[in-house]
């Protein structure tokens, strides 16, 4: 056995049977292996941004690690962005990224860079195997890691150490590490802030927004009159009808403020103290007030059911009276009609989506409004852009549908990013999956047009408009989708949309709506 | 005046008119200081491998840097791979990355990251700015480097330095450092190597591959019998009927084993002592023989002209005999007619395409032929994939494009590479840039097929070919291209892309031909 394939065997021995790849020669010997090895999975993206955003789609709804192949730093570097969101959303991922052997790399052959270097920023763990003799322990260090943080492991594979022999020996699950244990002093600290009433928040992230985490909030709050929040970007929120709802930390600054203003004390459960995303002249970085308590109770990678668990049990809140269940939609409240907007397009997906169904969003300035009304929707997860690297979306969609099958994933896609990763479409046309993509095709970078306003200029001259619309020519979707075999529709107008929505509901996916906003 | 607007002015002063760019937020202020200077010339991407790519192209072609504009960690990641193929063509560009302000960075928020660790491997040169008090001297410096090399200057610009007001001063073009004076010693030795007749080459690079570089290493030639040769891959040859013709050194090991066996001695001008793309087992890195005396004379960033100008003096080398130009080829050789091969696209375009042509040759396995034919055709630029980074074509064109009004740039553009930044076919067609893309459709990553039945697999089972073959559904880059604007067509015979072919000659680009070989 080699070095390769004796890197599969430990990949499958830690339950990660699912490879989204783009190899090149260096690699070579690592896919030999992989093709003698059918219980691993294969998918190819047609870059690698769509290689680590479809990893992390994919680990957000399984729960467990995929690998992904790439091909040297070139190959990693494509595949950083969206490892950067991954890493911001606390998804386990294993990367193995070939390298030249080391007695090539003074040559410095065309292809050789420093791939430690460009792994590190947004990888928890990086690891460089020397030969195949140490491969099977290093390797499954990089599975531990994953799962112990929970993270982004990179391991570097030398192109000598997959072609060597390796000694033989029993590959066996690594035993991650046991989360650290819940701070005693913070949840009696919290808890005291709790049953002392007052204007007191309790800020969820990671798993904390999952269903039975979010029950347990919900009884706290029940029981103490705390207000629940989210962050403003989170890996995975089960939500919808029944489920205990929860408003996000807005994005604006200037928003973010005012609803974090009268907030005396804030007790963080899988989140961070909320800061502003980015640095503007004349205003603050910490959302915060000044004089706001901040109660950190737990980190992402802790045990969050657990520690909402314990406050619950110790301020006496119970699962029989649970605060903020979401109530369906009635059913006399139909879809609106009229032209197409965003608030239109909001109002139609969040009353027909179906049970179960997974949201991506990356519709930025064009969905908050869907986020509120979608509180309503039949149960789902809704996942997001976690680090602001845009062009997720789409890879995100497609790992979400491969680790979810009989699951509709609908993606909801601002046009600018979309582009980003575009090539993810073809993902979805050769693994046959079951997402409807739908396009907000407003043709500029909006955000960034309000951004500008932002620091003075009222009227964009040519320059800025050249770097911020997307017109001359505008995109045309249905094209794009259709050269990746992707079926698309675009429409105009509330009434076509939702007809086309409706038919993508009605047929497994891949499809897509440009919606023209 | 605020940092950003100065910045505008030093690269102005540098010569620097012309920006490649795709802002986020934290740049907003250097866009309404470029929107506010009309003499900069921005350029969208939408992505930054485009960017990049597009900012290579641009000053392979009009001998002085562009800049490139780039949102944070992310933003420069995505572009690092084309910045890795820059580096390694010695390409001059000064990257702006825009970064939080140092007081915002420890609140890490969302889109934080280690911006000087990513740019430091694909850069040859990397400053932070501080704050607008020290932004000239720093952005000046970041010029010089980036011509003094020449290569890659990434200059970080933290919100902050770009919207606080900079102290008034004058902005003076910065001088780049001489090149290193060529080494008499070196000289010397290959001036008696030459006189010693026997079996020398000289291997060639960089500048040392523009037309009147090649004409004196052709009277060098002629006067010492010495064999001219070109590296692997290269930023830019001038080449065609009149111009001395030279083979490169060839990518497959061994056919480069066999094509430098016989040299007892190497000369380098501009070039490396060649080495091998990848590492196999049990095959050499080092392409000449061991016993091969290799004479350093001068390397890329040196004055090439004026090394082979020396060598010529000193060998009593005169342009009156100049050995290798290129014959043109004979008004009744026709192309080739009957199925659509690579071979049949060679021969075509290397007799059709006109004189002042700008070749970007991504084609990996399929040009290979191209190459040999069309030194014979009209006087013509030949661009190269350098870093064997793949996704530099489309913007590559683009950029050669922008730098080169009235002259047609030919993409030879492989499918699976072209998807990699296929975005790049928008900026063609905003920018009306008179390109007309060649994708040789041969619907599957060929080179890597190839390297699998290297390394044993005879024949390739599911997962390897899942990885290898771009079928299920294949790509309709007609679609695709329409998608982002660009007109196409699809062709499947010999005769049917001539007609193509010369249709696209007729009339300004972009335009794009799907070959099916």
């Amino acid at each position: 056995m080699n070095g390769a394939e004796l890197l599969c065997e430990v990949l499958l021995a830690n339950g990660i049977d699912t490879c989204f790849a783009n190899p090149g020669t260096s690699e070579m010997h690592f896919v030999a292996a992989l093709d003698r090895n059918p219980r691993m999975r294969c998918v190819l993206g047609l870059s690698e941004g769509v290689v680590t955003g479809a990893a992390d789609g994919y680990a957000r709804m399984a729960d467990r690690p995929a690998a992904t192949l790439l091909h040297l730093g070139p190959g990693l570097a494509n595949g950083l962005a969206n490892l950067h969101n991954a890493r911001r959303a606390r998804t386990p991922m294993v990367n193995v990224v070939g390298d030249h052997p080391a007695y090539h790399l003074p040559l410095d052959a065309p292809l050789t860079s420093d791939i430690d270097s460009l792994a590190r920023p947004m990888s928890n763990w990086v690891g460089r195997l020397t030969s195949a003799d140490e491969l099977a322990a290093i390797a499954s260090e990089a599975c531990r890691q994953a799962m112990s943080i929970p993270g982004i492991s990179t391991l570097i594979l030398p192109a000598d150490a997959a072609w060597n022999e390796a000694p033989a020996q029993a590959v066996v699950r690594a035993e991650p590490a046991a989360p650290p244990a819940i701070d005693e002093a913070a949840l009696a600290e919290a808890v005291a802030a709790l049953e002392a009433g007052g204007r007191t928040a309790i800020l969820l992230g990671g798993t904390a927004l999952r269903a039975d985490a979010l029950n347990l909030a919900g009884a706290i709050a029940a029981a103490t009159g705390a207000r629940l929040l989210a962050e403003t970007s989170n890996a995975r929120i089960e939500r919808g009808a029944g489920r205990v709802a929860v408003d996000r930390v807005p994005y604006p600054v200037d928003l973010a403020l005012r609803a974090l203003g009268d907030i005396d004390t804030l007790i963080l459960v899988g989140s961070k103290a909320p800061v502003a995303f980015f640095a503007y002249p004349g205003k603050p970085g910490r959302l915060t007030r000044e004089d706001c308590r901040i109660i950190p109770v737990a980190e992402k990678g802790q045990d969050l059911r657990a520690a909402l668990g314990q406050l619950a049990e110790r301020v006496g809140a119970t699962l029989s009276r649970v605060a903020g269940r979401s109530q369906a939609f009635e059913a006399e409240e139909q879809p609106a009609d009229g032209p197409l907007t965003a608030e239109a397009i909001a109002t139609i997906v969040s009353r027909l989506m179906p049970e179960g169904a997974i949201i991506c969003d990356e519709a930025l300035t064009s969905a908050s409004n869907f986020f509120s009304q979608s509180h309503r929707s039949p149960p789902h997860d809704f996942l997001s852009i976690t680090g602001g690297a845009i062009g997720i979306g789409i890879p995100l969609a497609a790992g979400a549908a491969f680790a979810s099958p009989g699951r509709k994933v609908i993606g909801m896609q601002a046009d600018g990013s979309g582009m980003y990763t575009v090539q993810g479409l073809w993902t979805q046309a050769r693994e046959r999956l079951d997402v409807v993509t739908i396009v907000f095709a407003n043709r500029a970078y909006r955000i960034l047009e309000g951004e500008l306003k932002n620091v003075g200029v009222a009227a964009a001259g040519p320059n800025a408009r050249r770097m911020l619309e997307l017109d001359d020519p505008h995109l045309d979707w249905v094209h794009l989708a259709k050269g990746m075999g992707v079926e698309g529709v675009r429409v105009d107008t509330a009434a076509s949309f939702r007809t086309a929505f409706e038919a993508s509901l009605r047929q497994p996916g891949p499809f897509l709506i440009e919606a023209v906003i």
